[in-house]
């Protein structure tokens, strides 16, 4: 009865769908049905844009939306979390695709499927070594700056799309800017700047006007959500009829992506990899800060390291389905919420809707014009660009002010990659500098006890000859040397001293570091003429040190089990 | 007369100089010419074998003998540290002349000499930034890892000159394997064995005949100390005499190098800025831990952060005088230690030698057999390599043995940079696990008191709607997801909860991350009808939280002075 409990309850750990599915209610339905209408509605359009924004062909994004979130459906923890292509990851593909050594293999598509695949493995790899405590190695403000930098990077690539120019880098030749001004696609402002319009129109000022209108809430989330896809309903369309020379999306290929799992040369996947590893990094992270504010919001929970194991098997998915790599996305899981999704049902829906598109709508993607897509992403990527928050960052902690600022510029100035690994050092500096300063007391006894206080706290007899100290942290590489420190003070304030006791209650490991050190301070405070002794220390602790002669050697220094036997015997002068 | 004093220390603190010359003895002077002469004896061979590792004229090895150590005499804490050319600098040195992007861009004395100016300026900025306390970057298993690394490559780069050959990469090609066997240079191998059997006589097996032979101690260690540049003088007569075709250093330009302040391209140093960055770092941990060492065994204080400044103007100095970058040389700082130095006045002497020997004795340096030098650097490096070490550390730590084996691997496999790269990541992950978990008490109330203690630990009064916790240590990025499980492990565990109260009594700083994830967790608990309150919070922290409105947005809850205020006010159900 119990194994079987138990072999059910493991299969819900992996397969959190089993859970929700047992009990799964038709209201429940109702919710993620029209949940998912609205996503699918939605992931079109994104799909379209984030595959050029990451300078690939469309078919990526249109694929990336269908098989990996079925696949993050079975595996995740997070029910109302958007798998599928989002913005930051494109300009993350981007910059891979550019950078000199990749574009001079060739085969852009190719890359990309790589990405995938070598991110999803990179996420399984950190499932199985149980890294998903990694959402720690980046701070919110050095995330909020990497966003920042990255959204900005994207809207800087997107206004040379809504003007209709090509960009080339003109430094200061003006009648290169003049050329480009020649360029101006009339037709292509006029599509972009409408999109524009329409886009922000359908946000808040839509909602107000229905509501005013007394229109039911689902109906006003459900119409104002429509907005991209009519937006491009409407550009492509003008495109059509106008007959106007302006950019557009061009052929995707019709019907459903071919299976595939042949993936170009060693050396390509080994250039590739500390470009699948930083959007890994950031995908997982992205991922798991935007499932955990819907999941607070209903009281529910999710499991970071087996959401690793969901996003991995989601860009497997991706990979061997010609899609770009996949995550949360922060916008499109916030209208899933919000149109009421209860359920990963709406997922699958939304992933049925864009199959039967793909297979029957792909002709109408061909003339959509680039100007509307880029007022899409424009509209879609500005929120994310959150200036004001690095003055309330700073004003709290100058600390983490600093690391926002010098991630996002270290994003726009050097480059994703060189940001984020920026923002990472910055963030594990910052920890070291925190955690370096353990707490320590000099400590005495209680008059008529057998407790042993602060004395700078408490009322305590001390002995001139002896010194008590209690480490209040384990004792690592990163702490030693504030602590040999710390004693060799202590040691200078007090001349007397003959016997130093360390008192471990507090201690539960000592690292080789450590052990060297505290090795070499026991070995010099002897040539002084002083013995170190030790009090307190737990099993664990003992048992490591009884594995190395540290024991021997501090001799005749000993190993007390109470501080008060410690005491007894050291406080006769 | 207090700020003269506070002038006079300030002075001491910047010139440790000042502090041992104003008391300096003619018992002092006696100790530190000895050991003058010994280390220049061992400077020489060393300044020319290092400068041909690093694939660079040997003079730049000779110069960095000269200025360098007069700079870290003045600025330097350790009396006793031998700074100058030092063999794991040499090979990261190589690595980066010989990468691809660096040796495409020619003149490799001046990419030398920028990495010695770049180094010096990363040391001084970490100085400014106060970060001695980046010793801690690396922990002793991953120093140890990467010293024996780059030690199994120097001796891979050796011994092909102990054979007279030049080794291409063969692969599997056997036929390329008999054409080196075929260009084995007979008197090469006659010079290289002789040297290095020469040398190891000169080490224990002498030390132990003279000891018998009753010779007084000091020139015990004067005449086994001699070994390297008698080798070399034998070695250079047997080439001048035997007419013998070896390979060997080449024409050393005579007199005193020309201060030399032009550098060539901004590009050249943006390029070798990593690497730069890299030997700083390795130059400076191997420094301070050598200082460490003779410091411990007299009872003298290196303070990290001077440290810095010594050895980022003795490697400014490098780069002015034509030298290549400098740290503290292990084998030369013991040496000089043994042989009786006790001030750096010692360094001071030798340096004037190595300038002597520089102007006077430049010509006689064109005949050293490279064979020879090969024989010196094994000597000196077969001591690095600690491979029995790592057996050690796996016993007593695995954690800490993994680092060790996959920064050795890393070196070999990867390279220099790679190497240290990972055991620094590795280093830090370690320490991000070991601290992201707070010791965090369930606390109640010691009956008859105003003391609240851990339940586990003491018989105490609690209240069942009522939860206090104490978190024992600054909440940060870092341990604020651990902090929010245990808050809702035990919120599940009793589901009567209608009051939180968080106690800050160890509480000295809430970091960016840490607030925005208590305001998440107080929405959330607000949402099913509980309260968080604060208690016992210190000074500076109620301060930076004031800043913001998290005290208003805690509203109902409260900030209480004490937690028996507390208890006062919710214990009523």
């Amino acid at each position: 009865m119990t194994s079987s409990h138990n072999r059910e309850s493991r299969l819900m750990q992996l397969f959190p769908i089993v859970g929700w599915l047992k009990s799964y209610t038709r209201e429940e339905f109702n919710g993620d049905l029209f949940a998912g209408i609205i996503t699918a509605i939605l992931l079109v359009p994104q799909g379209i844009a984030y595959a050029i924004l990451a300078g690939l062909p469309p078919q990526l994004g249109l694929y990336a939306s269908i098989l990996p979130p079925i696949l993050y459906a079975l595996f995740g923890t997070s029910r109302t979390l958007s798998v599928g292509p989002v913005s930051i990851a494109a300009i993350m593909i981007a910059s891979a695709l550019n950078a000199p050594q990749i574009s001079a293999l060739g085969d852009p598509i190719q890359s990309a499927l790589i990405l995938s695949a070598e991110s999803g493995v990179v996420m399984l790899l950190m499932a199985l070594l149980r890294m998903g405590g990694l959402v720690n190695f980046i701070s919110h403000p050095v995330l909020t700056g990497f966003t920042s930098g990255a959204a900005l990077l994207i809207i800087g690539s997107q206004l040379p799309q809504l003007f209709g120019i090509k960009m080339p880098s003109c430094g200061l030749d003006t009648g290169c800017y003049n050329a480009i001004f020649q360029t101006i696609n009339i037709a292509a402002i006029l599509i972009g700047f409408s999109a524009l319009g329409l886009l922000i129109f359908f946000g808040k000022p839509m909602i107000f006007i229905l509501k005013k209108a007394n229109v039911s809430l689902s109906l006003v989330t459900a119409i104002s959500k429509c907005g991209p896809l009519l937006t491009i309903i409407l550009a492509t369309l003008a495109v059509i009829y106008c007959h106007q020379q302006v950019a557009v999306v061009g052929s995707v290929p019709s019907g459903f992506p071919v299976l595939n799992i042949t993936f170009g040369s060693i050396e390509k996947w080994r250039l590739l990899l500390p470009y699948s590893g930083f959007i890994a990094l950031i995908a997982y992270v992205e991922s798991v800060a935007i499932a955990k504010v819907t999941a607070n919001l209903r009281g529910e929970k999710i499991a970071p390291n087996q959401e690793l194991i969901a996003l991995g098997a989601a860009n497997l998915a991706a990979a061997i389905s010609g899609g770009m790599p996949v995550a949360g996305g922060f916008s499109r899981t916030m209208v899933n919420f919000s149109a009421g999704a209860r359920t990963q049902m709406a997922m699958l829906i939304a992933a049925g809707l864009l199959a039967l598109a793909v297979i029957f709508f792909s002709p109408w993607f061909e003339n959509i014009p680039k100007a509307a897509l880029a007022a899409i992403i424009l509209v879609a990527i500005i929120p994310l660009v959150k200036l004001n928050n690095i003055a309330v960052t700073w004003r709290y902690d100058r600390g983490d002010g600093i690391a926002e600022i010098a991630t996002l510029l270290g994003v726009l100035v050097y480059g994703i990659e060189e940001g984020i690994t920026l923002g990472i050092v910055l963030t594990l500096i910052s920890h070291l500098r925190k955690t370096s300063k353990p707490h320590i007391a000099v400590v005495g006894r209680l008059p008529g006890s057998e407790h042993y206080r602060n004395i700078k706290r408490h009322r305590v007899e001390t002995w001139p000859h002896l010194l008590l100290l209690r480490v209040d942290e384990s004792i690592t590489f990163a702490n030693i040397n504030y602590i040999e420190d710390f004693i060799n003070a202590e040691l200078r304030r007090q001349p007397g001293i003959k016997h130093i006791v360390l008192i471990f209650t507090s201690i539960s490991d000592i690292d080789t570091t450590a052990l060297e050190v505290l090795e070499n301070l026991n070995h010099t405070l002897q040539a002084l003429g002083m013995t170190l002794h030790i009090s307190e220390a737990k099993g664990p602790v003992l048992d490591k040190l009884e594995k190395t002669d540290f024991i021997e050697q501090l001799k005749p220094g000993k190993v007390f089990f109470h501080t008060e036997d410690a005491v007894r015997e050291l406080a006769r002068p």
